[in-house]
């Protein structure tokens, strides 16, 4: 089904987006299924990096709309899709720490965070 | 005069900040004077990489609260402050063309402002 074009950010072409306008940005499974949404952005204030995103996996084999802290390695942008592709399963979701949307101001959980995720520390750890 | 605490990431020193909290992050010349503050940042989706800052320099030299697209280069977080200086003068300002806050959305115009700034092009461009 072809979608109606919208004057969004979120499904433009243009490689650049206002960081006010990342909310709503879609992600996609590896099969193309919508699974989730971005709610905002953890950025790195020396470096100007995304580090993380949260997002919420809505519906997703009933997990509902808990929003989780996503290493932004995790996301691939598609711009066929004018959103993000992730690998992420539902058993590394229901699987401990996945991380709540506040977990990345805790240094600690971060970094069994991260763990979980196998991505490295970044630069700020 | 000592500032009291705030619960604003804005001014927190934990190295990360939510996208939704950069609105409003102070930005300050060489001197430690406060010359204008961020509105929102402009991210590359692909990266993920803060490339620029649109913000407002409220009245630096009565230039005004017109919004300014800035390179993220000319920028540099300072932890003791809280926010980034920069090096930017009112010349830098004032002289043409300095850009809008939605140049960034113009490809020609983008390029005109990376050459009047002086900075390489970004990974989109």
């Amino acid at each position: 089904m072809t979608q109606p074009e919208s004057p969004s950010d979120t499904k433009s072409t243009h490689p650049l987006i206002e960081s006010s306008r990342v909310e709503g940005t879609r992600v996609y499974a590896p099969s193309g299924k919508h699974i989730g949404t971005i709610h905002h952005l953890i950025i790195e204030k020396v470096s100007g990096r995304v580090v993380y995103a949260v997002m919420t996996f809505g519906g997703f084999l009933r997990i509902g709309t808990k929003a989780h802290t996503v290493p932004w390695e995790k996301l691939a942008y598609d711009p066929t899709l004018g959103g993000y592709r992730t690998n992420i399963t539902p058993a590394e979701l229901t699987d401990a720490p996945v991380g709540d949307e506040k977990l990345w101001r805790d240094r600690k959980r971060e970094r069994e965070m991260r763990d979980h995720w196998n991505v490295p520390p970044h630069y700020g750890t």
